[in-house]
């Protein structure tokens, strides 16, 4: 899978995408990720990007001039199965559509800043638009991070153990049950006794009693 | 305000706490963000923070002890409102959590990974989980990112223009209103008349109304 992600902030990015998941996926060949500067795509004195908004108010909009030029300039070479905006007012992810992106091939990922972009790249180039969740980020740096990586870590070969990301929380439906490990006990804090039977049938019931329960508690719309 | 981090990957977190909105906010003196390195709190071989789970199954477990070890020393030094995990089954953040936290004083963050933490590190020592979506991520770092950026920018002074994020998306229910901006006309696609039009009370009406459209069509739930 290759993913590029155009964003004002290039440097933001460096460091998620240089460790751990997101890094072993790249190392192994099997996720490209490339960052492009918008302002490499401006035509305009200082590269500039941003402008006022029309209708006045406050806080600047991402132009479309420089935004057309990077994404038609990137589509000249590769050809991406989805454009896609970080934006609050997208379809807010969730982990059915981080499998059905991490089957795609190529993604296109663009990251606002400031106010917004201008309405006219969102209605003519971007094929979805994908909120993280309902609170408001600086940018969409730190959402394409995210989605990066909810994507990557389901790339068969990434995660160590393969069966490791289907017994996460949200792919059955149910939240995670409670994970121990050592010492038995700690401060008179013990481990409860059915993950020490050794009786997998017990603990296998155990924990799907657990996942039920905390998810019935907590997020009683998941079932 | 301070917040401190304690992760398996500090290095993960550098590039977006130095930049954009979070590097002027710490700049301004307005927010204090200082990563603590797990492994620096391990009294074990190799500095060991994690282990197999009891009862068996894939992937590995953050060990208690260097957990409290790192709670604990932090905790003699400063004083937190909140101990908060980052983690999928938590509390959904959305715009009212980052606005009620960004009124506190100071925040202990502690970012899962691997198959998560000992369960009784939840019980006994975390006030608070919350989790950024419903998708499960590599880590709690890129979470932790997120809960910083969405309450950093809320810190008054950190945005240029106060008014900037009451007019976001969340803070009244609705979704914000499309954004144009130079030139008016791009390839045939124009700016609506109303925008340029100059009467106030008239982009006023016309962007309310735009709000609860979008809204209306895209979250409906929110109304």
């Amino acid at each position: 899978m290759r993913i590029d992600i155009i964003t004002v902030q290039p440097g933001l990015l460096e460091s998620p995408f240089s460790h751990s998941i997101l890094k072993r996926a790249q190392t192994k060949g099997l996720l490209e990720v490339h960052t492009h500067n918008l302002r490499d795509y401006s035509t305009l004195k200082h590269n500039q990007v941003d402008d006022y908004q029309f209708g006045g108010g406050a806080g600047m909009v991402m132009m479309l001039e420089p935004v057309v030029n990077a994404i038609e300039s990137l589509q000249a070479k590769v050809k991406y199965d989805e454009v896609i905006y970080l934006t609050p007012d997208g379809e807010t992810l969730n982990q059915r559509i981080a499998n059905q992106l991490s089957l795609k091939g190529n993604l296109l990922l663009l990251c606002g800043h400031y106010k917004g972009i201008d309405e006219r790249i969102r209605v003519h180039f971007v094929t979805k638009e994908i909120s993280i969740g309902d609170y408001v980020l600086s940018g969409g740096e730190l959402a394409a991070a995210v989605l990066v990586d909810a994507i990557g870590r389901l790339i068969p070969g990434v995660l160590n153990d393969e069966t490791s990301a289907l017994l996460d929380s949200f792919q059955d439906n149910l939240l995670a049950p409670p994970v121990y490990t050592r010492p038995e006990e700690f401060r008179g804090w013990r481990v409860p006794d059915v993950l020490l039977s050794g009786d997998h049938k017990k603990i296998d019931n155990w924990r799907h009693d657990q996942a039920l329960e905390r998810t019935k508690e907590r997020r009683p719309d998941l079932l």
